[in-house]
């Protein structure tokens, strides 16, 4: 008989958000006042419409599909050159970081992504993750096989947890002891942290006396206002030796719907096998893209590539600064309301402590019933989340406006 | 040290259309009349414009995403309710198929499923391939570590390979041994050949006797023009206890650059765990999707949404009659050049004998220098593929007019 895939047994239920919209449901359902003043700032989803010039591109590319003499079948599995060009060159190049064009691997997002990396990794490695921290990196290593079954907490055994806190930033230190993999994400979901140079640094100074592999997310450096911030990890010198990196069209051109981003796997990255020979993982990365993709719709990559343009570069400042007004209001607003509050300035998110010894759950309640404000509790992101909640940015100016009225009224 | 997949380096070099396309290249600079005069009825990839309906619809979509009123972000992992009824409609329930509308997961193609189904699936299963294959079925087993190593005629240790040849008219019978896991893909590529509901119903019952997953590929089922001919293995009694299906707009629609597929996974489709346990898959396929994937583009789920209004199906339909005649006339021709032709009349590709003892890179050179066309040689199919070439109707009705010419001269 065909047999499973058992690791996905041990996959906890996927309970954070159908447990916020559970409670959401409920509150609505008993208080149709309060439904009607709901305020959602719980997920992390764009609410803007698309630049005028994705609009434009997409549909010019929609039209030449329709026409014998500019049809296009099958793309490049990898992406076509007009756009991994483009990215080289705008988001790497053109900043002084050595990146080539066939570097870049466009990929339907980079959620997908940072699940497909391990297809070409070996199930040998030893993983470490941040904590709190976004749930695609850790389910889809239980799903692969690489950690025991979960404990209490809903952290799994074998993983080594990065603990993030405010001692740390929210940016942690290496770990003392030996992994082979590890997970970065900044500017961080769903803390907010951005790293330093010199943080980074030191993550590159221990993947390459490990020879461990860095796999960085930067699917929100379009927020990063402070000029000293890395936008990529590759801006650090080393980087090329031992990071991967991911990135995404979802919150910069508001591509969530769309469905866009891409994988920076530079030919000097390399890993070993059981006996000891050391390979690159370029060649993997594109034989996998060869035999189980057909690359990215062609009309969605004619729009990635209209955000490089010199419109579509002032529609997505627009858009950013946009969302980062919105933080900057509720950031105000939580500090004034005594809150202490984390992120907001390089990210659109804020990650915000519960007061008077609140569960994350019980601020999660107080917050929906008193404020009519959904947030999303921090114990979601990890054991490490407990004590902290999430205020999502991504919303209109006048829902922004609303919450942070209500936020400074809660005491 | 991070450690990769060793399995990836079992692969073969995807040496078949690397090598077409070289010595095509080479015959080229060598014979300018020659490249002139070049026509290719190698690759399998739709030549004629995107149907009308399907151009309007995504403009549509688009548009909504450029209105406030009308954005969305994140749509749901597993396909939009809009797209995933239509297709268990008007693909199944219409012709009384039991498939409900959860039981269709919407992908970006029926290439990528092929590779992710095995996600979910264990790494102790059997598995049993054609020959001649569709690449990417045995490929992905190879990544995943269910194969040995590559033999000299290209073929792997530890798969079952099932020979397709003119005796089984290239749809074979069960094995005498156990698997597991099945491949079919009906019509085939790259033979040409359907498959009965007698010929599937020994499958299902084969499947049942072993409890082995069929996994069951039709993505040119809108090719089947004879009435007899199951369209989904769903037709066919008991497979919905254990059969997956892969489906495909690339090849009715157009879509092979605008990405879109879905496979269908019952609820009644069990397999086990190592102590025997009989699960469902159903979960595991929605988890897979929720942790790996945001879903399809949504202007690409409009599009493929129009092919089933009553303008869109029209549409289909002229596409598939235009590729059908090219299928026609290429038959005919290759039949009159007193070669023996296998499929061509459910199936948009031909199947036919070399000539005189000839092997099939042979014969590729002789028909790219004599006739100047560009064809496939079966060997690059696997090894039940030598003797055999292919001949693609994917063209527009000039090019498949004057191949047909060119095939009578064959003397």
């Amino acid at each position: 008989m065909a047999y499973l895939n058992e690791n996905y047994l041990k996959l906890q239920a996927g309970y954070l958000f159908p447990e916020v919209a559970r409670r959401v449901r409920e509150f609505c359902e008993s208080n149709p006042e309060g439904a009607k003043r709901l305020i959602r700032c719980g997920i992390g989803d764009v609410t803007e419409p698309l630049p005028r010039a994705v609009i434009e591109a997409m549909k010019r590319a929609i039209d030449e599909l329709g026409r014998h003499e500019t049809f296009r079948g099958y793309g490049p599995e990898q992406g076509y050159d007009f756009l991994r060009s483009k990215i080289a060159q705008h988001d790497y190049r053109d900043r002084n970081i050595e990146i080539a064009d066939d570097e870049i691997f466009v990929s339907d997002g980079s959620k997908c992504d940072c699940g497909h990396i391990l297809d070409i990794l070996g199930d040998q490695n030893k993983v470490a993750v941040p904590d709190p921290v976004y749930p695609a990196y850790v389910d889809t290593n239980v799903m692969a096989g690489h950690t025991g079954p979960a404990r209490k907490d809903g952290s799994y055994e074998a993983l080594v947890y990065l603990q993030c806190n405010a001692k740390n930033s929210f940016a942690p230190p290496p770990p003392q002891e030996h992994v082979d993999l590890v997970y970065l994400c900044f500017p961080n979901n769903p803390t907010g942290a951005v790293a330093s140079r010199a943080q980074l640094s030191r993550w590159i100074d221990y993947a390459r006396e490990h020879e461990a592999l860095l796999l960085f997310d930067a699917a929100y450096e379009a927020y990063i206002s402070d000029q000293d911030i890395p936008h990529s990890i590759f801006e650090v010198p080393g980087a090329r030796q031992c990071a991967v990196e991911f990135r995404s069209f979802s919150k910069n051109g508001g591509f969530t719907g769309v469905r866009c981003g891409f994988t920076v796997v530079p030919k000097s990255v390399v890993a070993r096998t059981e006996n000891g020979r050391r390979l690159p993982l370029h060649p993997l990365w594109q034989r996998r893209w060869s035999t189980k993709s057909n690359g990215v719709s062609y009309p969605v990559q004619r729009g990635a590539e209209a955000l490089y343009s010199h419109e579509g570069r002032k529609q997505v400042r627009l858009l950013i600064d946009h969302y980062m007004g919105n933080a900057k209001l509720l950031r105000d607003a939580a500090i004034g309301a005594d809150l202490t509050v984390f992120g907001g300035v390089n990210a659109p998110y804020l990650w915000v402590k519960t007061p008077e010894g609140l569960t994350s759950w019980e601020m999660f309640d107080r917050m929906l019933r008193e404020l009519n404000v959904v947030i999303t509790p921090g114990v979601g992101f990890g054991a490490q989340g407990e004590g902290h909640f999430r205020i999502s940015a991504f919303n209109s100016r006048a829902n922004a406006e609303e919450a942070s009225r209500r936020l400074r009224d809660l005491q």
